[in-house]
């Protein structure tokens, strides 16, 4: 089973992508697409490279596609990206999204291949549990809910983090895997990672009218794993 | 005729890409390798992904590679990378390098697909010319060779730049194209692209000792065009 994992670097992805080298698929290419809209046209060059680090510590190549961003236009356009590639299958790692699912479904059926999303519905609290015991390196890089503060930027995802996303879970339901966009992710290392990344130089942007904010990586490197 | 161009950003990558478009070809998608010997490990985010960009400004999904940099296993990289792309071709923009030329005619040969070098062997002095003439944006972001100094770093090639190159060229033997690897170039805008390249920020980087340098962009963004 040769496939394609799409992939953002946060993860539900990587851990998309595990379960696929797991499950011995050829995994022969990542998948990231650029969204951008007529607003966000400038694009700074350190804020958004980092999935290609990543690849290059999995080395897998990776994929990088550009989209305008309205909806229906991204999925001719991932569409696109992947009907040149001879794959067998896509894998993704999307948790609950039932939109999201539905147009890689849609796109799968157009190519006439297989599609993976192995953490469907998966019970969030026990999901994000397995990915820290794994030993996932998860940080927090953006954070949009009630209840997570400047603070959890730059945040490893570590058991005491996931306790008290479970008492937020509690008080404001801010969901404990992020899956509303209450936090996003990026992974620094993961168990069949080859090279870790270490981030040498961060900031952290935050909007108090919002109440949410981003981390930007302004500097990264590949280390050896010891 | 569908093709990949394999990319490095530089003039004779960008160039050959802008000769497939108008010869009609399908460009799905652009190939570039990143070689990274076990020295050079330590990979920092400014510096190397600027291929992204152009991708980006061009509008056509980058592949990118990882390869350990031997030279052999670069060959087995770049062939593994293109293997599973569904391609009737490949195009690649070197001019003068025996060497170059008969490994990518090896991988085309053993994909089975077609190999087009449309600048092989072209007159340096007309390429240059021509390039100049049809509005490539080329500035200089490396030189390694006597009569070249510092001040050759971040340089837009422009006719002045070219006339100076065929002094050196008389004097010293500088390839006017820098085939020789004598200068190394970035290409912020040509007439296909859709937005262009802005250097944000640059630092020179100098070797008095070998008598080299290169210019490292820091930051850059993509802006629309006129």
């Amino acid at each position: 089973m040769r496939v394609a994992v799409l992939f953002s670097g946060g993860k539900d992805s990587t851990y998309a992508l595990y379960w696929a080298l797991k499950e011995g698929f050829e995994v022969r290419y990542l998948v990231t697409m650029h969204s951008e809209s007529e607003e966000s046209y400038m694009y700074h060059v350190p804020n958004v490279h980092l999935t290609e680090l990543q690849a290059r510590a999995i080395e897998i190549p990776i994929v990088k596609g550009f989209t305008k961003g309205e909806k229906e236009r991204e999925v001719e356009d991932l569409k696109r990206v992947l009907e040149g590639l001879k794959i067998d299958g896509i894998v993704a790692g999307a948790l609950a999204s039932q939109y999201q699912k539905e147009r890689v479904e849609r796109i799968a059926e157009e190519l006439g291949i297989k599609l993976f999303v192995p953490f469907w519905k998966a019970d969030p609290e026990e999901y994000m549990r397995t990915l820290i015991l794994e030993g996932f390196d998860i940080v927090i890089v953006g954070v949009s809910a009630y209840g997570l503060d400047e603070k959890w930027l730059g945040r490893k995802i570590d058991k005491k983090a996931l306790e008290e996303l479970k008492v937020l879970n509690e008080k404001y339901k801010v969901h404990i895997a992020g899956e509303g966009g209450e936090f996003e992710t990026f992974v620094r290392d993961a168990p069949f990672f080859k090279a870790k990344i270490v981030f040498d130089e961060t900031e952290k942007i935050w909007d108090a009218y919002t109440g949410s904010g981003v981390l930007i990586v302004k500097k990264a490197h590949l280390e050896p794993k010891g």
